[in-house]
């Protein structure tokens, strides 16, 4: 039997030829690892957000597909997995061009130890990409500056110390003395839970926040850079991210505060021009209706009240400062001038 | 002993002399009425919540210090309480208006019949204001229109029909097809709570969304006209309102889309120049670590996580398209020539 060496991350661990997934949902009460029985397994684990990130999403189903594969699978069987896999959340795209990879070399009937090697190149990768993105963002962060930050970017998300908090990261154990302010990210509150959960571990300094107060904190002159995550990213500077980052870029747009995303270039999708072009999962209503998790399960609202839950939104790129790739960081105006698109056509 | 008129609102009610409030804090699910023993039992009311909406805090202030007057207390014993009453809250003007209306008959050691006179005249004016500010608001209504409310601004906030929800109230009295999206409003979740409750109550069709939602939708095109309440009007057309309310100004400003607070005239304060002499309240951490009400309580954030907890912000009046008070609508250029500050030279 064919063994993939151990891997280590904040969410994620291969163990003896087993991949263990930090249970999310259950943060920041709980850490309960969760062992991923087969891909179907691995799909509802995507669905429940118990894994979550769009680049952990993909680094983890990777994995999995290519552990299904050290267990005997047939291709024809590794390619229907793969193919269900790349459906199990339509918004990231870094799922799907993970997935693609691996696909490619079911298609090629590559060896077992060919698509573990390729699946533990792709966490390695991750790694890599969140050290050179938090290099380059970093850069961008005075001494003594307020961050604002939406959703959870972290160790979380990714299999390297993460986007935009890695970006915090990388600033603070340069020295620089920062603080946070971290928006709670409602319906699922990645920012309470999980974004206190990882800075409080960093001990970094940070205040939470409703994600309504952010706009006042601008207004009173209290945030000096904004720095989210991306799910997807289209050649024009477009980006998906979890729902609540387009009013939080369009408030620091009018107050002036420079704006960035921060994602590796996988983030970017070759096949979408602009952000008219990605699909907006919508979740459930209860999701809205109250709250649910390890700390309890509440509805505050009507039982049956109508609910409107989109998971994500879309930022325009010409309102945004920049977007924070590993392989530098792109201003408006190169984003205008179709610097994303040269990242394709220059490979 | 002098008997005060029964009387009855969504919220408060006096029969036979007892002041009754509905305990806000915990609807939708139950419907608890609390008997208001004296003016100190009153405060803790106001400061606990259950009693909310700048509006119906003041009504319900002036009716609990008229019927104190009732039982015998001396003008010395009624100046402390109505003093302490006025210091309940920080933010809302209505209570200091309505308190020194009666502070004034006080001092001029007037009768008790006198003094529960006032307090029910301020009770009917009250209802009055709010039928003159939906009508003034809802003739800016159009047939089809989607419309976004933040908080809670009904006959749970007001002795009538509400300011900005009343808006609404009376649009779809007109036979207007509207439809509301509620924000819910973190921390106390008034949308979701309260507005939720009152919308159904009468049969208005409606979409529950969490506040970071409001952008998205707007940037969709899926909302035509934002009507929100207020809690304090400076001269200029600054206004304190709920904490977010900022926010969804600056967003439907950017979006063009036409943004109206709502309040009756006691609303505006003639000794505030501008938003910056509007003080703005800060409450406790666990209504941001969490949530808690009649339908629970669950804590999800790090349990001392540090937090931030506005209760209000300012909204600046030069990027709303008005104000409807129960007296007109004053557009940002009426606005910005002093058709405020002339409500009260007129007088």
């Amino acid at each position: 039997m064919n063994l993939m060496p151990n891997l280590m991350s904040l969410g994620l661990r291969v163990i003896n030829n087993d991949l263990l997934i930090l249970d999310q949902t259950l943060l920041p009460h709980q850490e309960i690892w969760i062992k991923v029985e087969n891909v179907d397994h691995m799909i509802q684990i995507i669905k429940k957000l118990q894994v979550r990130g769009a680049p952990l999403i993909g680094v983890s189903a990777g994995l999995a597909l290519a552990l299904s594969a050290s267990r005997g699978k047939s291709h024809a069987v590794l390619k229907e997995e793969a193919l269900a896999l790349r459906e199990s959340r339509p918004t990231a795209v870094n799922l799907m061009i993970i997935i693609d990879r691996l696909l490619k070399l079911i298609e090629q009937k590559a060896s077992v130890e060919r698509m573990m090697a390729e699946a533990v190149d792709i966490f390695h990768e991750d790694v890599e990409l969140c050290k050179k993105m938090g290099e380059n963002g970093a850069a961008l962060i005075n001494d003594g500056d307020n961050i604002l930050h939406h959703c959870n970017t972290g160790g979380l998300a990714t299999a390297g110390i993460g986007t935009a908090l890695g970006v915090i990261q990388t600033a603070h154990r340069q020295g620089k003395r920062i603080h946070v302010y971290v928006d709670e990210t409602r319906p699922l509150l990645q920012g309470g839970r999980l974004t206190c959960y990882e800075l409080e571990k960093m001990g970094i300094s940070y205040t939470l926040i409703c994600d309504n107060m952010a706009g006042h904190l601008m207004s009173l002159g209290k945030i000096q850079k904004v720095f989210v995550g991306a799910d997807r990213i289209a050649l024009n500077g477009d980006f998906a991210n979890k729902i609540g980052t387009q009013s939080v870029a369009t408030l620091a747009h009018y107050f002036n505060i420079p704006f960035y995303t921060v994602a590796p270039y996988t983030t970017v999708d070759p096949d979408c021009e602009t952000g008219r072009d990605i699909p907006i999962e919508e979740r459930k209503a209860d999701e809205v209706r109250g709250v649910k998790g390890s700390f309890g399960e509440v509805i505050w609202s009507p039982s049956n009240a109508p609910v409107y839950n989109p998971a994500f939104d879309v930022t325009p790129g010409n309102i945004i400062s920049g977007i924070v790739l590993n392989c530098g960081v792109y201003n408006r105006d190169q984003l205008r001038n179709g610097a994303l698109r040269e990242l394709f056509t220059n490979k």
